[in-house]
């Protein structure tokens, strides 16, 4: 993880300040305010601001239900039977900022989701630092036969070592003429003053889709549940699961209720289909059944039996 | 204003309340969180959390611009900017929530703007209370003979009265009827044991349209202008300016730098077409203009010459 | 079901015109292009326009998937594919234009879905029609015992036939104050000449909440399908459901293929959490479980059992 | 601009089928449907569908302002007065869909749009084609003195060779050893059996910036127009004021009246603070002004005097 020492000094000084207030404070998120999570090799995740706890949920919520829910139980009974019955709106009370330096690569697939709030480092106005995301050994895999968007095994030794030696080399190579091509350095410094230079907005089309971009990223409970459970799932690419997963961290800080619902009710949870509930239903009468006597296909036949752990 | 009395005792409870935050804080701001600012006859606005300051925005766009702002000038300057130039995705990074009691009729215009999370009051799960909006005399106001939406001069005396005393009377028969159909008072004791009572879900719609209703309702900050150039407009409705006005007083004790830009920028501003354009040219130039001579209609002339204080 | 003499002679003009078209069309959809589905006493749906086909969406996901899809199915296989998975993107291809006359207490309901395009009846502008929903007998139930939100068994002879007179002469009553203090009937003829008449935007708020208006509502095909699993379903509002119901019917003419996915993954589908799953697992491999051996709660287990269709 | 023979076979074959259909058709559109319009080195904009016309914000502006529409003029002058005075809800009546191929360092701009619906090609399922975007001779700007994000003048005759020979050469290479990573051909063919071949998420992040992708992308009249007046405006890059400016000439096409009105309010629009309001009004009424002694920066007032065409 590399920080300026600019940014350095500037979460000293944001950590070294106290305020008073009146709003929801949580002190275990209070805690890593500001202070950068690493992930990948240069990149990191670092809370900059949040909005409300696990009682602003509940307290969105008896507004909508009025007297009506003053019968219903605690808390995280409430929590939980709203995360449950897909009653989202009361998470959209919490807010969360945070700031993140991503690949771009990573960082194309992020934007996709277009409930957020976003101010991205822009290349037109300022030079992209000297940073590129370049895989650990462990993670150089082969493309996966079964799944079209996975990785199989891992890459044998000498091929893995070109493969490592070809994205160096690549990446520096093409920084350097971005730098050359700009005549200035990230600093801002002309460097041949007999040269003109091109422009910004022009020169960083030369630049690898691994080199680290940054920006402000700041979206609302549900939607970040949302996009955590398309990004932390086993499906998503590992380079965007490590965020997902520094950021898992900060909600369980944050709002520890909500962080236990969503895991029982949507990370280990599961989606069964109408013919997949039949057999299940079937199976539990005792009944035998076989993908050859069941309305679904092949495939949707294995998912359903790894779900319920019975061997095909 | 009516808060119940157990909302006061919450308020008052959350004011005594004091956290440490390293987040950034608004005491101007915090010397009003929770409190409520009447509005209309039994209306509120109360700011229940916030996110960021001017310097958040200033921040944002600081990462955005990257080591090239560094040239740009203070935080004011670069505000003004930056709502000059309509780069609005700073504004975004400032979130507001706040607790709001409305008539049903302005309710539902406030609800189409669409950037918003929303936590209503539902009047399927609890009974709605006995408040309606009534209309000072000084409000009663003929159709507009100019404006197909808007308001003419004052109703005489006795029309007036007319009016006041059907509202009143209507509103409160159908209050009546709602609650002898739910068979339900609004603390939710059953009234008369021998009857069934009418589900609240269609109870409901026997209220008429100035029955109050309540929500939480968050935004962030670019969001939040937008919204408020259109309903703290002249062209707005009154009943919906009165809140657009009281949540303007909130935002300028919030973000005082920003308000002012907005000011500045939006609410004393003008959008000028093309032709309109021209016609300013051409009169500068110290030519000779009128609307025959020009390319719009005369609507649009009059519509310019009212915004350069120009005698038709 | 009540339209407007004029609104008549524009469905047989716009149904009289033929024009060719390079783009995908659908033969049964075009069947009831602009006709009206009768919903409760005075309210329809209409398809006023829509873009794409069930092609369109494979076309889509295509277009993502690059080569890489040509080892896939047919389309129906891909439909059912990406729909089992949350591969929600390209069912955003397809958009659906409808016009839709709806109880006023309905709409607020429907307007919190903020993922549509909107252009609403403005009482503003326009005197509203004499048009309000009075249920049938058959739809007159109790407030249900078990849920806060929902219904029960139906109202006796006599207390139904009272609501049902107070609900007529309430929304009667209330709309002829409404005229009244217009001083202008709904085709915007002055009533006395001898009276001013009370701006439009202020004489709206006496009407009762069972008032009919009417919007044009335009939502692409994911959205609409979530939209749909929310209001069509079981603990969904009558008076809502049977609007649902009635989209749903266009949404089979319109993308057979979709539909079907549809009820199969989503509509007959459920959702297991991770203790629920771990209790099918158990009751699969021959293991004895109860609710209190289990990590859920009494309401939680039940909702299990039922779905399961295992007694208690 | 580069189709694949696939590609120029399916546009064949879809032009040349033709439905009969009672929607709005708008035959000027019709006319290039599904053509594409090329766009930079190797790009293009294609129409893939529509729904709307010019009527289509008419009539849905009627449904809003009811009887009250019927003394407002014909269609031409009812479209100015919605867009002269921001009523923006009857734009997103009408929506389009278009394929496109874009360098991914515009892609990255593009997509900060959110109010679009986007299908992109994926470069986890399959493989990226050999295209890069060089820019031309006279596109070769230097970084602008005065503005931070712009152009200044062009580069002279070595310096430019020398950036497209970098460009050129740092592109291929990297696509080249792209495709030896994956050990596959862009048409899925393994090219060393004895090889593995590195995730095909993996090896894309050592193509460059410049690299073409492509998407399907859907968006409603009005946020389209927002979009364009960002997109098209003079302060935006390039190589994306040529993907606007040739939506543009379909927007011409498809909603003649919506776009004349667009280009006479927005595009040669201005905006006019209330400092700047205040000075033209004192300019008209013959007073001698200042920077000095109005209320504006040197900046704002240069940008003043520039929209008034006076000299400083």
């Amino acid at each position: 993880m590399d920080l300026t020492p600019q940014q350095k000094e500037e979460i000293k000084e944001s950590r070294a300040l106290k305020f008073e207030t009146h709003r929801a404070t949580v002190p275990a998120l209070e805690d890593i305010l500001y202070q950068p999570i690493p992930v990948l090799d240069h990149g990191f995740v670092r809370v900059i601001d949040y909005m409300g706890d696990d009682s602003a949920i509940v307290q969105a919520a008896r507004v909508s239900y009025g007297k009506g829910t003053k019968k219903l139980s605690d808390d995280a009974g409430l929590i939980n039977y709203l995360l449950r019955h897909q009653h989202t709106t009361p998470f959209e009370m919490c807010e969360i900022k945070y700031h993140v330096k991503v690949p771009i690569f990573i960082a194309r697939q992020w934007i996709r989701h277009r409930t957020a709030n976003v101010n991205e480092y822009s290349a037109r106005y300022s030079v992209l630092d000297r940073e590129f995301y370049i895989p650990n050994v462990d993670q150089l895999a082969m493309q996966s036969k079964q799944n079209h968007q996975g990785r199989g095994e891992l890459l044998r030794g000498v091929e893995a070592q070109h493969v490592l030696d070809l994205l160096k080399e690549d990446a520096t190579r093409n920084y350097d003429h971005y730098v050359e091509m700009l005549n200035e350095d990230p600093d801002g410094n002309v460097i041949d003053e007999e040269r003109a230079g091109l422009a910004r907005e022009l020169a960083r089309m030369n630049l690898t889709l691994n080199t680290y971009t940054q920006w402000y990223w700041k979206i609302d409970l549900h939607n970040l549940l949302h996009f955590l459970s398309l990004r932390a799932d086993t499906h998503a690419q590992y380079e965007i699961r490590v965020y997902a997963d520094a950021m898992l961290e900060t909600i369980k800080r944050w709002v520890p209720i909500a962080h236990k619902a969503y895991l029982q009710y949507r990370v280990g949870g599961v989606s069964v289909s109408a013919a997949g509930l039949d057999i299940i239903k079937q199976l539990l009468a005792g009944k035998s059944v076989s993908q050859k006597n069941s309305k679904i296909s092949k495939r949707e036949w294995s998912e359903l039996m790894a779900t319920l752990g019975l061997e095909e």
